[in-house]
């Protein structure tokens, strides 16, 4: 029975007790290593690696930031560098490659061997995002005609170097995907049945280029451990597997809510993130909504009679804005996240429109209402409230259905619709929104002027 | 060999086919079966049901949104309901239960076997979205002395009717959880091994009232296909498998995502929620965001007679707030994103108030220059330009502070911060704004009034 102790690993470098502390990292499990590594400085942490078992190395190198790989890298012994680049999955390895300067990826592929070198160079040529780039190519594969007696004497012999033994893959004489089957078959049948009446003939499989987003829908919708990769002639090139999606998944989220607040895409984390690259990824969006929201003045600047007239009008410009944007905001969420999922398309467009019409109505005058009792504290004029009601219910209208459709708009011209949501529907709301309460308030009001 | 063929079900139905169509049935997927259901009338759906084998059944049925759950329920005679729900998995039940009215909850639990019952019963204990919700109870259980061929032959005996066969839970005398291993170890390793030689004697663990966010971040950083849950003197209760995972982080991310745009949680489809409901998602809200906006039209009017001597101040109040929004928004949306996959806790405060002084200097300054330039083309009054730059400026550096700290003080207060971020930020900042723009104006350009 083991009890989880603390040990001071900096006071048993500084002793020099590193043999003891070599024993004690064998028994470890890779997210302790890495709990404790994001707390030694890098000194020290070259130690650990230095003592910590090539396979642990490689997965616990794996699993550190992208700055922290560089970092590292630099500083490790030629020797160490090569042996944890070549005990890293091929599929973690491209990714890490992917971030790198040429020169150095240049470098870390001369450690290779030719093999995994012509692997990892066959998966950088895939486009990013696609399954190529997340697949790995050590899958588990049989032969129709095997026993399962016969295959379950191969998964011994070779599926040590597998990433998963769990789903097995059928292959022809053609390296032609014909049939997957999982574990547990073999388990529960007789050790003469053959493979090909266990397999399912049928299986789902996607191509190297295919979308790593349907890549996760499938395996959800499928509840699949592994999915087969094929080239254009079914050819099995390499597998997904579930744990590869759990970060996919939680990628794509991260990329659409960075995206729905106008913040730029960063892959690694907040706090390795360097001040200069953060404000890279904000200042664009930045920039770009304050020019476009500044437009706004010029349309308030227009009408500079009016609001000298009846000041009271500019009290309200905040409050017609931010309920423009808020709606918008609103919709556009809800619209982008269904079609993340798959949960609608551009064929329920009528339906939309429909439910979102009467949707704008109801949340319209509701909010109407509040907005001309708010109104009234300030003034008792009837043709202002009036103003401001009608205003607030066509800016909420328009918005409501402006933020349903946009997204789809941005999809179809091969934006991601995500970009579209936020700031940039509450400053394009912004717009549309003052022209409508100056020129209703200008035809409403024109006897006070 | 298998083709996918088109099959018109509606016709085979119409002419009557219905053993072709019960055998084409038994063939195909539930994933491609739940496709096919999407499209057909309720009539229709029925009758598939009827003909699926009441695995598929179940799992199909799993998989559809819960509104249409209760509907067909409630048109399903009564031995083909008590037929699903028996064979539904544990958690899944437990989930549409849940929305379910009491009175249904009661009846259908009559439909159970009293051991199904009791285990129902227990899950719909648990709070909701902790561990014991998600968990099954149909794990694989061995003994610490068992041999490996022991072990085969249980799991051969018994593993047809688990969740999973890959992770196998070694548990003593008590029930308590003893180790944990995988089916992998059994396959590589000689018959005569004892299970305690193979399995992890420390295996990590939830209990049954852990957050299911806080399982996913444990079976993400460890990789795990399965994880166990125990009650609180650590005896096994159930697992949580990888598929049940998926759809936790999904619902995790869909959920951050409508709170940060401040609609309410809705766990259905779009298309699948009645109008009434989408409306009341988002207009407690609205309601909510056009009270607290409302406010900020009294600090405008308060300023009236300012604005009527110097309307040109009218025309940047857009700019001001929506930039007071969208720097608040993009850094509440990056620190709510860091703090649901774990990445910056409150711990780390100081550095990132630190980091985003600095931020909120440099995207200050370069904004105040573009505003600065914007603001000539209006006017050349030197002083307005000026009082403009400066209140940007300020507001600027207000809401990048503040975007970043109140995630942390609403988990503080134990408020969901992905419910601070967008809308309510951008609210709170427009009365800060005008507050910062009005003031400074007033000072500035005194000698104007």
């Amino acid at each position: 029975m083991k009890f989880a102790m603390a040990v001071d690993v900096k006071k048993l470098i500084e002793y020099g007790q590193l043999k003891f502390l070599k024993e004690l990292l064998v028994e470890q499990e890779p997210a302790t290593v890495l709990e404790m590594i994001k707390e030694l400085p890098s000194e020290e942490i070259l130690i650990v690696f230095r003592l910590l078992p090539k396979d642990t190395a490689a997965i616990v190198f794996t699993e550190l930031e992208t700055d922290e790989q560089l970092k590292l890298l630099s500083l490790f012994k030629e020797e160490k560098a090569k042996e944890i680049i070549e005990n890293m999955d091929p599929d973690d390895r491209v990714e890490l490659f992917d971030e790198m300067p040429a020169n150095v990826v240049k470098k870390l592929l001369d450690y290779l061997s030719p093999e995994e070198r012509k692997q990892t160079l066959t998966l950088l040529n895939f486009p990013e995002d696609s399954a190529g780039r997340i697949m790995t190519p050590y899958y588990l594969d049989v032969k129709a005609n095997m026993t399962v007696e016969r295959a379950l004497e191969h998964i011994k012999k070779v599926g040590n170097t597998k990433e998963t033994i769990y789903t097995l893959f059928a292959i022809d004489e053609d390296r032609k995907l014909s049939g997957v089957l999982e574990l547990k078959d073999l388990i529960f049948s007789d050790s003469n049945t053959l493979i090909k009446e266990l397999m399912n003939e049928d299986p789902i499989y996607v191509t190297v280029f295919q979308d790593r987003e349907e890549v996760y829908q499938i395996m959800r919708d499928y509840d699949l451990l592994a999915l087969p990769v094929t080239d254009s002639e079914k050819r099995l090139v390499g597998i997904v597997t579930i744990d590869d999606i759990v970060d996919v998944i939680e990628d794509e989220a991260t990329e659409d809510i960075q995206k729905m607040a106008a913040v730029g895409v960063t892959e690694s984390s907040y706090l390795h993130t360097s001040i200069w690259k953060l404000v890279k990824s904000r200042v664009f969006w930045l920039i770009t909504l304050l020019v476009l929201e500044s437009a706004v003045g010029f349309i308030i600047d227009g009408y500079s009679e009016v609001l000298q007239k009846i000041t009271i009008l500019a009290a309200f410009i905040p409050t017609i804005n931010a309920m423009g944007g808020n709606t918008g905001g609103q919709i556009s969420a809800i619209m982008i996240r269904s079609m993340a999922i798959g949960d609608v398309e551009s064929s329920d467009m009528k339906k939309i429109f429909y439910k979102e019409m009467i949707i704008g109505i109801i949340l319209g005058s509701i909010l109407t209402v509040i907005m001309a009792l708010r109104a009234f504290v300030s003034t008792q004029n009837i043709m202002i409230i009036l103003s401001l009601s009608a205003s607030l219910l066509i800016v909420i209208l328009t918005s409501n259905l402006l933020g349903a459709f946009l997204p789809f708009f941005a999809k179809k011209i091969k934006i991601d619709p995500a970009v579209i949501s936020g700031p940039l529907i509450s400053t394009l709301m912004d717009l549309i929104s003052m022209s409508v309460y100056f020129s209703v308030s200008t035809i409403l009001l024109k006897n006070y002027l």
